[in-house]
């Protein structure tokens, strides 16, 4: 069902202060960067030892992850496994039980698809399905 | 410095219940379990589409993953870099301007020796540096 990791996401407050202190410390390359307008976010992702990493920085104080922020602060925000068919994947998840945020894909990153399950179906992970074009 | 990500880890409650909901809901695959004596931990390594997944359960209320477990709740705990010399890796992040929870490598899980990065260094992840034997 899941081909790999696709990326670990980190919610950051200041996107430009995060990619800097993750290129200065750990040697990461800034790979892509974008608005995602869906989200109200600002989101870049690193290459670092042949993974990603997805930061992801509110785009104002009404983006959910501004809100995430406030309540838990900066830190890990969710693992994203990439899929062939996000929507089957989705579907198979939820036939065998798990909790889903998203019924159906939807625009994310990249011009990717995603859907969400809920952190209560895995161990209090929120796990984001990804689909690449 | 960084030769791959080792492995994502969680910390959940219920060691048994969450390898179930794991490979139940994922199909990931037990690969190892072990009680870390030094850190009072349960822990489990699972494979799932190439990379591990790391579950950390209390060994008791004074456990350190307790605490952790009271104040945030379950979910992504660290992120763990593989690192062919982990002293040096450490030796360079300090030199670079991290703030190191260990100066030093100690005894980790599966034989392996880390060290940690403290979450402020880099947006709030608490970032682990392991050496294999």
């Amino acid at each position: 069902m899941f081909e790999q990791l696709d990326h670990i996401a980190l919610a950051v407050p200041d996107l430009d202060k995060a990619i800097d202190n993750w290129k200065e410390l750990t040697g990461a390359m800034l790979s892509h960067r974008e608005f995602v307008e869906s989200q109200n976010t600002h989101v870049a992702f690193l290459s670092l030892a042949g993974f990603r990493i997805e930061l992801i920085a509110p785009g104002g104080p009404e983006s959910t992850v501004a809100k995430y922020l406030e309540k838990r602060g900066p830190g890990l925000h969710h693992i994203a496994l990439k899929c062939a068919d996000g929507q089957s994947a989705l579907n198979e998840l939820a036939e065998k039980g798990a909790r889903l945020i998203n019924e159906t894909l939807r625009p994310g990153a990249e011009q990717t698809m995603v859907g969400f399950v809920h952190p209560a179906s895995l161990g209090g992970v929120l796990v984001e399905i990804v689909e690449h074009p």
